[in-house]
């Protein structure tokens, strides 16, 4: 079995980690009556959500008078009380572990534990003061943004491959209707994209940041742009050229593994869907910078990112064991990217419930190909990334998350799109 | 001849403006070497315009090797020195007295102008010391909104009738097509904006701020909406229950003449088109605050504003003669609206061209008034509202200026819009 990175490496898993049962574990401790008053009392200040818990003596303490809608097993005190200290830190290592375990949907136990941290006015001030004294991000200098990406993109194109599609976008899809596949919304991400850049045969591209390329070689193979794409992940850039060569796109479509800070020449338009979470907040002057000195005076821009009502950090396990460095901006931190240059904003757009959707078709397609994923990889990555894949469509669908995509150009530029029927008006 | 509300009364008007000639003021002191360089040095700055000008001597200093698109006639030393001084600040009293004067295309003059500004690191850096010595801003508390609205809006309805559409639209049309009329690209505003709430018979919405009623009595008529609108304007709220009245829509829209802070009780949309403006950056929280106990939990918001591309004062002029407290916010000042009520920005759209094209409109039915208009005001009024006018459009033109249409709804409402398709879907 293959260790990732340091995904599970360093996470302790327990000799009865594939048989956790609460009865098994009844002599982990006397459970206390403290232990129960603190359990009450957040889940209290958790609005008393659908959720029970189960302690190691198989007592359970009932979060409402519902019908739960699942149940939390806990496996002994010390993961209790690592729980009641963080929760945002603790809770993901403990259930990769199988000190925990979710009886029930892990997706709808996630948003109610998620809409009862939104709605607490006691929670938030409790999450504030936690992650001021939790927060220590990582630094995306050109070296450390180098490591961070290498944990995450670089893990096996064969593991994504498996539950993306087939144009391999990790990134939000979009779906005109909600109904329709994966693999259909995916290539209407990428239309609706181009048409926010209005891209045109002979236009040139330059895209920060392309994950496995997709983007760029529809670009080239529906639009006739010629594109250059940065991206410091190896086994992506790897994939995307290898790939651009069997398309016969290779003469349309640049990869180049490097990092957007390094980005030269000028273009038309300047996209990067999916990058921004990685660059940091103290890096959005600079990549102002470079978007200021790379675009024509009539270029367009685009950016997708993952983002934020408000400011504020990433879930600190998710930046821990799979965003190293991560940080999902709100629109007020992006516009640092956007002010000192003058670029007017022209369109924004949220996409949120797209995410959420898109979230759905990956998790499922996740489990559907689990028996693959437990041959390549140790359990605990295995629950890793269910818990991830789980946790993030919580977010979207409890609006921890946000998806913006922003449309923007030079301030002086006067040939800005009219109005925006260009986006719809396929659809006559 | 009316004086208005102090916008002509403090203008000293020069004995001889009427007959506006540099050779007939030749005698109003010797050019000087100074002079003519220090006015170089600003042209070059400001990276020498196609303009001219012509001293009091009739003395000519060029701009540029190109034809000149406009001559900025200056009348006396006294007034050169005042432009030199601090331009955005001189400039339109100058011109409100007959003390310069340009010939050619007013417009096209000031945005040269703007042009110049925008382009000039040293112009940039000297506006910002400038615009830091002379910034007063009027306060807007409840009694000084009141006087700062009387100031604009309370001249006289017979006067904003003659070059306004005929649903007395004092806000950014919209023109799907930029050849329609003035009167359709204020309907189809309008209609743009309910469709972004997307407005469905029965709702209840509030209005901050309403001009002279179109837009709730548009709701009224064309979506069977019932309306609660706002506003300070004593002779705006005359005008809108009257109208309300002959309509027939007395009993679907109710106009109250008092400030947006007093709103209460809770509704399916809130709206805002052109107020944002009035209200003063200090007061954005207390505005969320309204939003946020005056939406129901499904509830959507809309606030249409003038805005710029990074937080700037108005023209100082402007601010002083025309709208007093005014300012236009940023998109990341407009977010302290949004983000302590963790509302979602849904759709932000820049229409900053079509206000351009609103105003084009106005100027010209404003020119096709004039000789009434000189019969109700002082030739002092006629020619700052002209400047007015033809400074608005030239600030949009040149992107001083933006339009943001900003929708938004509760973080936690998961019915919202699942894409904007709705907004374009008439056009099939």
């Amino acid at each position: 079995m293959k260790k990732i990175n340091g995904i599970s490496s360093d996470l302790v898993v327990d000799d009865e980690h594939h048989a956790f049962s609460p009865s098994q574990s009844a002599d982990r401790g006397h459970v206390s009556f403290l232990d129960k008053w603190i359990l009450q009392r957040l889940l209290a200040l958790l609005g008393n959500p659908a959720i029970n818990v189960v302690l190691w003596n198989n007592e359970e303490i009932t979060g409402s008078q519902a019908q739960p809608i699942a149940r939390l097993l806990v496996r002994d005190r010390k993961s209790l009380y690592k729980l009641l200290r963080n929760p945002a830190v603790h809770f993901g290592d403990l259930y990769s572990t199988w000190r925990v375990e979710v009886e029930g949907d892990l997706v709808e136990f996630l948003e109610a534990i998620n809409r009862g941290i939104r709605d607490s006015a006691g929670i938030r001030w409790l999450k504030k003061y936690l992650s001021w004294m939790w927060s220590r991000p990582r630094l995306n200098t050109l070296n450390g943004s180098k490591h961070n990406i290498h944990h995450h993109y670089d893990i096996s194109n064969k593991f994504y491959e498996m539950w993306l599609d087939e144009e391999m976008q990790y990134t939000c899809a979009y779906f005109p209707d909600p109904t329709m596949t994966l693999e259909a919304a995916q290539l209407e991400k990428m239309d609706h994209v181009c048409r926010k850049l209005q891209l045109k045969p002979g236009d040139t591209v330059v895209e920060a940041g392309c994950g496995w390329g997709g983007l760029a070689r529809h670009m080239a193979k529906h639009y006739g742009a010629f594109v250059r794409s940065y991206n410091i992940s190896h086994e992506q850039i790897t994939y995307a050229r290898e790939r651009a060569r069997t398309e016969g796109l290779s003469d349309r479509v640049e990869y180049i593994e490097d990092d957007y800070r390094n980005i030269s020449g000028t273009y038309d338009a300047f996209v990067s869907v999916g990058m921004l979470e990685h660059v940091g907040k103290k890096h959005y002057k600079e990549l102002g910078e470079v978007i200021h000195r790379s675009l024509t005076d009539h270029g367009r821009g685009l950016i997708h990112s993952i983002g934020r009502n408000r400011a504020g950090s990433l879930n600190p396990w998710i930046e821990k064991r799979i965003f190293l460095g991560a940080h999902p901006p709100s629109l007020r931190e992006m516009l640092d990217i956007f002010e000192p240059h003058n670029f007017s904003v022209l369109d924004v757009e949220n996409l949120r419930m797209h995410y959420a959707k898109t979230l759905e078709h990956w998790l499922e397609r996740y489990e559907a190909h689990i028996d693959e994923i437990s041959k390549m990889f140790d359990p605990t990555f295995v629950r890793v990334w269910r818990l991830y894949l789980s946790g993030s469509t919580a977010a979207f669908m409890t609006t921890s998350l946000q998806l913006y995509q922003v449309t923007f150009a030079r301030g002086a530029d006067n040939t800005i799109p009219w109005n925006r029927e260009h986006l719809y008006s396929h659809l006559d």
